[in-house]
């Protein structure tokens, strides 16, 4: 079976673009979760059009071999997984960007446009792309889609679903098709474009993405206030939401993550403080200065022991740049078991304190970054290399904040996708009639089970039916 | 089979809410597009609970008779027209604003909430919900999920869409599940939420909706222009978005429909203008008029007769209630067959140039109604009562509008629904691959094609396959 899909592949794409050696197809057959399983694959294709990759899923689905999608590699759930005999599907070399235009404000990019890349392209035009996960210098727009990806400026932007516009995706049973529309409204038959987006390649492979884009936002003003407490620090983001405010960002860092990028980059960040929060508004001139000071005060209430506005932008972004380096700077110190619960506003202290609770319960390094003012949490759990015993109490504790998300009226993830690591969390997360609702869907569009099989959800499992 | 499905229904329902008198429930068998086919219904039901709603609808699924969800009945396309033999299960009777949280920017209610009493609900917690169809004081929320409702204030906030958080939902197979979530964001699993907006009840059937809300906006400025054409509105509208423009409401009324509101309303708007352009801009203080301003240029050089920033409220508002009259006033004279199409802003001025070509050689009155900010036009093709030969040119002028869309790169629909009356044009518009997923999809979902059969697209037609 394996050379016969391979014989087909190789009628469409150069052979050294199929890539067979298990020394090179290993360091391209897992994402950044390294807690999550990987399996061996029959080749790596990188696929340079759509067109390759259609002829490589119509070859996979003839013969019934998965096909896993890949962009960068930079996810942290074990999406992007190898699974045994399967083909992974390289789409990082095709990355050029098709159109940028101004006038419908929309930009049309193929999957393998690093995220940041779009946005410095955009820029020349005046224009922005907001969705920015913390990964953005890597990550690519293909990923993005497929995760619904978020970042620093979901809390007043929105996410990667509210920019996609149209999508072309080959299907699973090997068709080019074009989703969605570029008009900025559509109800001409279901919104299957929307449905792809955060389908962790499940329902189909993205090949074209149109974006909708924005006017670049003004110059933004900081907020930094600084923390005796995780738990004080999460009633601050409530206090900054019971006000009324949407901040362009508002980010909490905890002492690990500030220790550790200190550690590796020495930028004199350990400012003693339990959590610092960091929050942006981009509101121009006097408007946002007025916001940045009930920010202030926000955080004082709430007990911060120090706060104040930025008056120095390269300490600002210092603090900023700080934040997106604390997963590489933690994952230099062990395995990193990545979380990615979102919770109502409301309920981000109490989730704080949980968290807390579980890491002295279970004697574990929890470190916390946190797109807090969306209420989506990052506790990032920390196993020295080697310690087999931490490594089953961490196994035990990322379950068990699943379940306290789940108890507060959240969700296990928020922007990470559930790839691999969250599938158990899922099946508790959602009722057993919803995740019928699921196998329903996958069948009807990916009919021989070929995208992406086991990541989400386990296509033909019992244990919930 | 009809009368075992009653029986059924009564089990759960009290008989004076099962209408059968086929006087009466004629009245609640048709939306507003009259010029769309109607069926005979064995009974309308109004449901007060979604637990009727799930019984109704299990009743339905184990007989396989057909299930036509309706809210206030001012749909547009047919899309809640019996069927023969169907239930009517109307919704509006379930019409409690369930929760307003202003933390959580959110509220969650029945289906049946008028569009403009939710405003009204949240504005007193200092809240807001933008999606405002022209119909906003008839409308319900549960019909504006059904077609992903726009409104004039789309082309800057979005659509319904953008404001779904999670639905409560009666599936095909008459099950009671929530979909989507609370947070603000999340990614666990497929967007089914997302997937049932704009469905038009073909894949479930709402019984609570919770939207997102904003911050209520700061006062608007409005800016009027005058134009000699129709053509020339279409070029102030893509001046303004040429020029980095985005106005919280972007509106075009044609002299045929000032004309159609004077004659009713007697309020003194028939300029001698053939287009009226609308715009108004909600950015606070010197910012908002100086882009005011801004637009008035964008008027004038696009060749206004006349364009000013309005200096009295009153006025103002007085110009955009004629512009929400509009579609009633039309009504008057005769059957209205609304198109609903929706171009890129680019090519506004070319589509409202093949509409007045269409009018005049197919010799019918075409007023003309457009979210023109957003590219969505709402020509109006008005016939007088009796004269069936303008009735089948209406209908070929139609077609030709919907193709004329399609060839400048829109979609037949922008907001009202495919329904009934866009079947066609759907069909045109979309290709067979993915008209053959949207098949696949609802018999995923609805497998014994009970929910709101027949509308959107033939789920067992073999035109297209």
């Amino acid at each position: 079976m394996g050379v016969a899909v391979l014989d087909e592949v190789l009628e469409h794409v150069p052979a050294e673009r199929v890539l067979r050696d298990p020394a090179v197809t290993a360091g391209l057959s897992a994402d950044q979760a390294v807690w999550a399983p990987v399996g061996v694959p029959l080749a790596v294709v990188r696929a340079r059009s759509a067109e390759e990759v259609r002829a490589v899923v119509a070859a996979c689905y003839r013969h019934g071999v998965p096909v896993v999608p890949r962009g960068a590699g930079t996810g942290l759930s074990g999406g992007a997984n190898a699974t045994d005999g399967c083909i992974v599907l390289g789409l990082d070399r095709m990355d050029a960007v098709v159109e940028i235009n101004a006038l419908e404000r929309l930009a049309v990019v193929q999957p393998g446009v690093v995220n940041d890349d779009l946005r410095a392209a955009v820029a020349e035009h005046g224009l922005w792309y907001p969705p920015d996960p913390a990964s953005s210098p890597w990550s690519t727009i293909g990923g993005n889609v497929a995760t619904n990806a978020g970042g620093l400026r979901c809390v007043k932007y929105g996410v990667t679903r509210d920019y996609v516009l149209e999508l072309e995706v080959v299907t699973g049973t090997g068709e080019l098709v074009r989703l969605g529309r570029r008009t900025a409204k559509g109800v001409a038959g279901f919104d299957l474009a929307g449905l792809m987006v955060g389908s962790e390649g499940a329902l189909g492979i993205v090949t074209e993405v149109t974006v909708r884009l924005r006017p670049l936002p003004p110059p933004a003003v900081t907020v930094a206030g600084h923390f005796d407490s995780l738990v004080d620090a999460g009633s601050a983001v409530r206090a900054v939401g019971a006000a009324g405010i949407t901040p362009a960002a508002l980010e909490l860092v905890d002492r690990h993550c500030l220790q550790a990028v200190d550690a590796w980059k020495n930028m004199g960040l350990s400012v003693g403080a339990e959590a610092v929060l960091l929050a942006r508004v981009d509101e121009p001139g006097a408007t946002g200065e007025a916001i940045a000071d009930r920010i202030v005060e926000c955080f004082e209430t709430a007990g911060a022991g120090w706060a104040a506005r930025s008056t120095d932008a390269a300490e600002a972004e210092a603090l900023f740049a700080a934040r997106r380096l604390a997963y590489p700077a933690l994952e230099r110190l062990g395995p990193v078991l990545t979380e990615d619960v979102c919770v109502p506003k409301e309920h981000v202290p109490e989730m704080l304190g949980r968290i807390e609770k579980l890491a002295a319960g279970y004697d574990l390094t929890i470190a916390n970054i946190a797109h807090a003012g969306d209420g989506n949490l990052h506790p990032l759990i920390i196993v020295a290399p080697g310690d087999d015993d931490a490594r089953v109490r961490a196994q035990a504790a990322f379950e068990e904040i699943l379940d306290a998300a789940i108890f507060l009226g959240g969700t296990v993830t928020g922007e990470h996708g559930v790839g691999l690591l969250k599938r158990g969390g899922l099946e508790r997360e959602m009722a057993p009639e919803v995740l019928a609702m699921h196998r329903a869907v996958k069948a009807a569009l990916d009919p021989r089970g070929i995208l992406n099989p086991g990541k989400v959800f386990d296509p033909v499992g019992q244990s919930t039916e």
